[in-house]
């Protein structure tokens, strides 16, 4: 367990997928942004804006990358980069927390 | 929108129900708490230690509240009290956006 510090979060939730994947997004007093989520068991594909670092808190998941020929294979603990207006695919196997940290 | 400031959050979601229900934990300078969730449709009973305010920020519910013999209608903007060292039970009919504060 661990936390994050003073930080503003808005309180109602995003939702994608019909509630495949729901996150809520907190911001640092530097402006930062970040989102912590939940996706179910699914696949998914997701377009990115900024840059993103996907961190896999606890969880089990499938990841295409941008350009990348092969899946990856991610577990909790580990994490992933994504850049900026790209798309990238996953397929959740088992209930995943992340914490998605906007880059730019 | 609305947001809570200066809070800390706990990063790890909490899950229960298989995912049917998560949530994040923020903690207040007072101290005080409140869990930010999602509930998917389905039927859960749960049991408080504190009481509760339940904040519906978006969805559709019923609840059966402690001692009560109907159900009662909860819609987004609505919420409801739950006494403490209690249990309730819920009917979620579409995906529900809530705000749970801890009271004692």
């Amino acid at each position: 367990m661990s936390e994050f510090k003073n930080v503003t979060i808005i309180r109602e939730a995003n939702v994608y997928f019909n509630g495949g994947v729901t996150s809520r997004t907190i911001i640092f007093d530097s402006g930062c942004k970040k989102t912590l989520g939940v996706m179910m068991p699914g696949d998914y594909e997701f377009n990115t804006g900024s840059a993103e670092l996907m961190e896999i808190l606890s969880g089990d998941l499938d990841v295409l990358l941008p350009g990348a020929d092969s899946w990856q294979t991610i577990k909790g603990g580990e994490s992933f980069d994504v850049p900026a207006n790209a798309a990238f695919k996953l397929k959740v196997k088992s209930l995943t927390d992340y914490c998605c940290s906007f880059l730019d």
